[in-house]
């Protein structure tokens, strides 16, 4: 990242779930249900504190929390399964109140930014049509990279192909997963309460402010100093 | 309360949803699905985190957070419309891990407990039957009381219908609500990190103490002092 440009307005890397679009719930439900498929019983709240974190990690730390040992080839269909039901709940899922303004307001204002998910490709797509962004935006999916969130791939791809330094990058997401990606990336973390981790935690996570949505951010871009 | 008897073993209230029975996820779902149908649109993280105050304190929050005011007829409609969908998802609705044990250990062991709850009667009942309470058991909701949760009605009516002073009474709770509600009941507040809120929110809430799940409450059971 040596020869990354730098200049004085810094970019913007989103996490995608939980952060510009209101679907975390539904990623919880069709988590729920790929593992009631499977026979697996597992509490809503822990689906829905692994939300944002890789896949493949998720379900190792199932192993751990309730003891539940998955093959690679249930992990596959597991996530098949995932993918497919938050496909099918498409229609349920919003942008958060102030995404696409947010995202308008940068592009105007020559603020570069980019999204990064630990989403698949297949899934993370429709959702983003959703946000109505333009043509070329940068998109980093979790099939771009080695591993996905809180490793700092996905963030350091983004800052790559916008060219800039990841510590010239605030990194704006739901999850502490994405706080401790940020940490990793050297870039500053931005919380937002819309995916529903409250306030401290995501503080005690490193995060440097906490907003409750993208509309908030929005109003306290100021704060960030960025000028648009 | 001053009549109240006093023993050395104290007694513990619960809370329901989020703290007995893995249901906050399809209240959620419920409100959201009840304010859609007045053309309401609210993010879910939003409607997460007033789960288990009183509703009608709910939609009075709605007006100050996103500037939306409810009449009083389109509240009494809101709250049918939502407790039609909890019971519509009754089967999608699970016991906590563990909380049938603690329950059966509690009464075993002599520990007089209850069952205190922001839900009105017609919602709870059928929730409650997921536990295979005993016959007799101390259910306490919202249609015995003026004021549901964050007021302390709920824990106050639950510990004088088991003839305990509050202050001999452990409020075992999922959300800041409970705790406020404890707190003014003088009851020592146990968070469940089962409903969904983070160990720091609840910590800093004033609980006492925080577990996982009722399965992580019953294996510390010693930490309170209580002994079955």
């Amino acid at each position: 990242m040596s020869e990354a440009v730098q200049t004085g307005q810094p970019a913007v890397l989103f996490d995608l779930d939980g952060t510009l679009v209101d679907s975390v719930y539904q990623h919880v439900l069709a988590w729920r249900e790929a593992l009631e498929h499977e026979g697996i019983d597992l509490s809503v709240w822990r689906i829905h504190r692994r939300i944002g974190m890789s896949g493949g990690l998720f379900l190792r730390a199932l192993d751990r929390e309730v003891g539940i040992q998955i093959t690679a080839e249930q992990a596959e269909r597991l996530q098949q399964i995932h993918g497919e039901g938050v496909r099918r709940r498409l229609d349920q899922i919003r942008p958060l109140p102030g995404a696409r303004e947010l995202l308008r307001r940068l592009s105007d204002g020559g603020v570069p930014w980019a999204i990064a998910t630990s989403g698949r490709a297949e899934t993370a797509h429709p959702i983003i049509r959703l946000l109505e962004v333009p043509e070329g935006t940068v998109v980093i999916t979790r099939d771009e990279v080695p591993f996905a969130k809180p490793n700092p791939d996905l963030f350091l791809a983004a800052a790559g192909r916008l060219r800039r330094n990841p510590r010239d990058c605030f990194v704006v997401g739901d999850s502490v997963w994405d706080m401790l990606a940020a940490r990793r990336a050297s870039a500053l973390g931005i919380g937002l309460l819309s995916g529903g981790y409250g306030r401290e935690e995501l503080t005690a996570a490193g995060t440097y402010r906490v907003y409750d949505d993208p509309a908030d951010l929005l109003a306290h871009l100021d704060e960030l100093g960025i000028r648009t």
